[in-house]
């Protein structure tokens, strides 16, 4: 049996203890580990618990900070530069989207930029906190310390797999929208070489030019660069798009590859939230983006047995089904996740 | 020959002439020939003076408002909603950027949602307003009267294909990013089908399912769909893209595709500005933004002949040598401009 389910909550308790164990302080080790578990819920398995282990292992090692405040660096009535001092990502970013809010609420948009936050796994895991307020959200992040993603017409790389996520209220579900602004990301090319497969495209560009879809070149020393969004003819519009999240994310924090680059997987962060009722009322807000749901489903799919889906629908299930009948593991995730169980002395729960 | 060169002051009182005769307000006729022109400085030229028969004719018939401003029906200290009541694009957009600049001076960021704005030609012609103050913008539109673009998985056309552009400072040029987030825009299929050419990749989806590169399939009826940005398997990539923006400019505005679907090329608009210097400081931030740039440009090109380009370069050389040689029309083009000069009676400069 290749994939087994464990309780929710058994597992919330268990990856808190372990970052309680690694030295974080009882309100971060609660913070990392809830939303760590919401990455898998929502189906972002390669940004899901299968991350404890570095999360506990950088809590452990003073690379994360275990206990404090992001800093305020800067504010004005909109926006707001914070300096996480390497606190945890899944603990800093519920912060700065709770204040996003509260600020969209007053001046009509909220923006909070994060340098130095330790990594903050799935993007997708912190919409939500702006979607049940009737808030929409926007989130994009880079990571000053990583060179993964060549620019349009290069075989270097020079920028991070930049995410881009967005979350609006709807009547039936949230949308979430959660991509990499790059043909894939570092993770999903981990788990192809994990997995000894090839990539279900050519998103690699090797150092003597070539297009490939093999995981390895991307280890290799040099490795091959991840090419941006759009590929070989279109690739100038993923590089438009990521130099856009570069520059929102380490420019206007004033801490990027210069500075950064020996932070690992530290991310720079850039949130935005803005409240519809600031342009008009909020619930002929939602009529427009039911209708605009509406009419997307109605389109006639290409595969009549497959109708076209609302992103952020099938997560929403993912998170339904899994907390009612478990939360899903490949053997490969349960390994890593073992690993941290023994290192921090807490047994994995049960399977169910 | 197939290219003529003419004076960009000589086309600018040409331009303004035909639409002062077309009955447009003096202010406006300056506003509309004077961005529509820069369109085909920067070289987009789909979005120049192609445009001018359009818009001098959506003013003869009052499909354009000839005069008056856009009305603020909501507004809060970073954020605020315009009626545009269907005055031309090109007069209201550098209203709006200049008022998202004087809000984000103040509150950080400023953001402003235009509904009912008559077509707003190129995205690209409106950035430097912001970026010559020092100040990052970013600017999406649709098309609520507009069907082009398939959801991803679908056949069907839904949403039109939406623009995003970005402007930021640097020291040599600022970043000028003008991208659709489908596959390609309505505009170059009608080139290709005009120059009896191919389009470059399978951008399009026909009724029965097939991927084309044929753009009169576009033009039957039913028609093709274009697809978004990623295509046939990374296109739920730009199908996230794509309702982020019809999000932020219908919804937003509340006015989408239910109020808006007889109102042909109008446009809904999202202008967001930010202060860098309400973060840190503004030297700062360019050398950051200098420094990205400079690491771009030093990745290794993959054809030694073609190193990497930044976004808004090639633009910005392009208008200095059409400034100083003259600006270049296809026949295609002039054969359009010659209609407009002939319907308006206001014969067109000679070239050079």
């Amino acid at each position: 049996m290749s994939h087994r389910r464990y309780d929710a909550e058994a597992l919330l308790t268990w990856a808190t203890a372990c970052l309680q164990q690694a030295g974080a302080a009882p309100e971060i080790a609660d913070a990392v580990a809830y939303y760590l578990l919401e990455g898998d819920l929502l189906g972002h398995s390669t940004h899901g618990l299968i991350r404890l282990l570095n999360n506990a292992d950088w809590l452990a090692q003073g690379k994360s900070l275990n206990k404090g405040q992001p800093e305020v660096l800067a504010e004005r009535a909109a926006t707001a530069l914070w300096d996480a001092k390497f606190l945890p990502g899944p603990y800093v970013m519920p912060k700065a989207v709770a204040k996003a809010c509260e600020m969209a609420k007053q001046a009509g948009s909220g923006t909070i930029v994060v340098k130095r936050s330790q990594h903050i796994a799935a993007l997708s895991a912190y919409l939500t906190l702006a979607t049940e307020q009737g808030l929409v959200v926007s989130i994009m992040c880079s990571t000053p310390g990583q060179q993964a993603v060549a620019p349009y017409g290069a075989k270097q790389a020079v920028f991070s797999p930049n995410p881009l996520a967005v979350g609006v209220p709807s009547t039936e579900h949230p949308l979430l929208v959660d991509i990499s602004l790059s043909m894939t990301a570092a993770g999903k090319v981990r788990q192809a070489k994990a997995n000894q497969q090839r990539l279900p495209y050519k998103a690699l560009i090797t150092p003597d030019g070539q297009w490939s879809d093999d995981p390895l070149t991307f280890f290799q020393q040099p490795g091959a660069a991840l090419a941006p969004l759009g590929g070989e003819l279109l690739g100038y519009k993923g590089y438009g798009l990521t130099l856009f999240s570069e520059i929102w994310t380490m420019a206007l924090s004033q801490y990027g590859r210069t500075q950064g680059h020996q932070d690992g997987d530290a991310n720079s962060v850039w949130v935005q939230v803005l409240d519809p009722s600031a342009f008009g009322s909020q619930s002929q807000f939602i009529e427009e983006v039911d209708a605009l749901f509406a009419q997307a489903r109605a389109a006639q799919p290409i595969k009549p047995d497959k109708p076209v889906r609302i992103p952020g629908q099938q997560a929403c299930l993912n998170k339904q089904r899994q907390l009612r009948e478990g939360v899903e593991y490949s053997a490969a995730t349960l390994k890593v996740m073992q690993r941290c169980a023994e290192r921090y002395q807490q047994p994995l729960p049960e399977p169910l």
